[in-house]
């Protein structure tokens, strides 16, 4: 049976107003299966059926629910169930859900909550925004290196039985400063007599606190660690972050870049459950400031404006040769994004990779601009095929060119390179393309430059 | 002493031509740094400067080198080297490498290896490609229920040591079909004597075999697990998938719909390595294919010519009109791509989601049509003004639709969705926003339709 006939059966049983058999039927399912199936009921139908689950499993689903629905549960909850919720949660998730909140919501949440987890909470929610520190728990296991392997053991199992996966015990100097790290695995390949200190090799790789999430990632990719400690200027170990985290990270982070790169908001929102007005915000902005931009593509036209009344053959051609300079564009746009965000591509490397683009765009030109002389032969004759031939090759070299270098101008100025969108290097390619397209034309064909008329644009 | 810092060092060392001391400094770097090192090197210090490297780490810094690199050293080391190397990769690096290359030099490789080698390699090669079990390795710790703990700890000693990291044992059937999953630290905790089924709970998240390998990523992300083990269809386990296969899976799958969406050809290329001639083959077919869609644009325009010529002014808001409807879809294509990536959106969502996007789409473009019909107005007078604003909102919400809508479609016929890349929905919104505007131009402002001349477009 998949978990998509259960979801079934268990929505069934719901409608057929049978919650208890419901429940019975959640209780056999994984906590992540009860959140996901939580989510696809309708909204008034999910604190009853949250209620009716276990107490002991509440934290645990709770903390598998996204953003939305965790704060409409919050929402429905009595004092008291909240109180059960948020003390149960770890650390890390508690974290999460509190720096979605605004501030007097967060206050009224901290009040239900016992002294010691208002405090490891706040300490967790000190650090910035998107550092290590918000995405950290300070759950570990550690011992100290002066004693044999037995004695170590009878600490760690005093500490281990609280946490739920445990795959390394981390060792400490006297000044809880971290010295090394030993899988478990070595204590079960190891003699208890034996001092601890012969279960130590290698060095450890850390990440400071402060550091981005994302070099979290970068680092536990690179050096294929499933824990990654987490410690302050002076090495004192402060948490760990295991690497679900971080792929949970890794696909956010993704995400943020595909939404920059097709010109939304950057937001963490389920589109599915997103309110259309959140939709609305995150996608007007970049909208209007494009049409900023595309009202200059106009103003060029305007320009040209006698040459087009001499030849309007010309306007034909106009939106072949302007978008393909944008398509190139988004295509190096893309590609030099991507690689600056996977680490592929480093700042120093741009002026080799603007000499390669430049081979490739001309390459690129030359083919398209083969292509479309063909077209511009037969619909406009001859000399209009040589300058929409002519016309191509520049605005492909010259989109793919702004394409490369604005990612890597925008990041040599501490702005994220995804935010040379496709759509902003298409609409400013537009505006090229229009100048480079008329000026060929206006220059191989002799025609008159200049506006007339007074109702037009650019005047 | 960053990692970078070393790097300089070690260039520097070679420069000054001590190899030696900079085989010294290079001993005391990770695998991992090594392998990044080398990689950053001149193409033709790289088999000299590897040779240098203790032959003790040979396989496991060739196995964090990048596909360009890897063929690059293959092709420079003897056959003695190139053994010494290839026996040392675990299995699923070997899988790895050998699915990169030509069937010819496959089979070269394949004659420098053990029989058992060869065996488990063909086996791994001949899972379908993209399935779970290129990716699987087959090395796992396995023991059977009918025994005590202290029993199972002897029987897990001896396979453990052969493996660098395990934090999980599999519990076997006689029939070597997977019954639980028992993490190490249980043994920690467990008393010696007990049966080892005291140490056994809950149920196994498996996945099989000939599976996707995105499902092992989504199912890893799902559950939060470090280890998926890999099963046949009867439940016999074959191998596991680790976490760190599971991050550079993503990675490479969100790269390759990155490239998708900005009309690039899926390849799994290093944008710094690839030759010129790659990037070229891997842009050039997208780009004609848009050019094809493009003279669609060139000939709808033609059917306005008479519209053009009677009022040339249209033509000045015509890139900002059409330019929207693209900019527009992109955003609505972008979120759905990326949506239905992570599994946010479903098939069955379509609906619900259609009726969204059509709410947010017409709020978009009204906001949009004010903002231009200032413009329109005060460039144009207010009938031109009224036909960019109509035809603004027309075509932002055709735009945003057919964004929305193609990803779905796409998906609906098993096609990736990602294949609805911002530059193809932007092309196709050029001609419907071409039409929506002339259209709406022509009836509003009674113009003449239709096309004069001879030499034109679309006759």
């Amino acid at each position: 049976m998949t978990i998509e006939d259960r979801f079934e059966e268990v929505r069934a049983l719901l409608d057929a107003d049978r919650p208890e058999a419901a429940a019975a039927l959640l209780a056999q399912l994984r906590v992540q299966d009860v959140a996901a199936l939580l989510m696809q009921l309708d909204d008034d139908e999910i604190a009853a059926t949250f209620r009716r689950l276990s107490a002991g499993h509440w934290a645990d689903v709770f903390s598998y629910l996204d953003d939305y629905h965790q704060q409409l549960l919050l929402s429905e909850l009595s004092d008291d169930e909240k109180r059960h919720v948020l003390s149960g949660l770890v650390p890390d998730d508690l974290t999460a859900l509190l720096e979605e909140l605004p501030d007097d919501r967060v206050k009224g949440l901290l009040r239900l909550l016992s002294f010691r987890d208002v405090r490891r909470a706040l300490k967790l929610l000190g650090y910035p925004e998107d550092s290590v520190g918000r995405l950290m728990t300070p759950d570990f296991v550690a011992v100290r290196l002066d004693q044999t392997i037995a004695e170590a053991l009878t600490q760690i199992r005093a500490q281990i039985e609280r946490y739920e996966t445990v795959n390394v015990v981390f060792v400490l100097d006297d000044d809880d400063r971290l010295v090394n790290i030993i899988p478990l695995k070595r204590f079960i390949l190891g003699r208890p007599e034996d001092p601890l200190s012969t279960l130590v090799s290698g060095s450890v790789v850390s990440i400071e606190v402060t550091a981005d999430r994302e070099d979290a990632v970068r680092r536990m990719q690179h050096y294929d660690l499933s824990v990654l400690p987490v410690v302050d200027a002076d090495q004192h170990l402060l948490g760990i972050v295991t690497v679900d985290d971080v792929l949970d990270v890794a696909e956010e982070e993704a995400t943020e870049d595909f939404h920059k790169l097709g010109s939304v908001g950057a937001v963490n929102l389920s589109l599915r459950d997103a309110r259309p007005a959140l939709l609305y915000r995150k996608r007007i902005g970049w909208l209007l400031v494009l049409v900023l931009v595309n009202v200059l593509s106009g103003a060029a036209i305007a320009m040209y404006e006698n040459a087009i009344e001499a030849l309007v053959v010309l306007v034909f051609f106009l939106p072949l040769v302007i978008a393909s300079g944008g398509n190139a564009g988004a295509q190096s746009a893309t590609l030099m994004v991507r690689a600056l965000a996977t680490g592929d591509v480093q700042m120093r490397d741009w002026l080799r990779l603007w000499g390669k683009e430049l081979g490739v765009a001309v390459a690129l030109g030359a083919t398209m601009g083969a292509a479309v002389s063909i077209i511009g032969v037969w619909r406009g004759g001859p000399e209009v095929g040589l300058v929409v031939a002519i016309a191509m090759v520049l605005v492909v070299v010259v989109g793919s060119m702004m394409g490369m270098l604005m990612p890597f101008l925008l990041a040599r100025f501490n702005v994220d390179p995804a935010t040379a969108s496709t759509p902003l290097i298409t609409s400013i390619a537009d505006i090229a393309g229009i100048l480079i397209y008329f000026s060929v034309a206006t220059a191989l064909l002799d025609l008159p430059i200049g506006m007339a008329g007074a109702a037009t644009l650019g005047q």
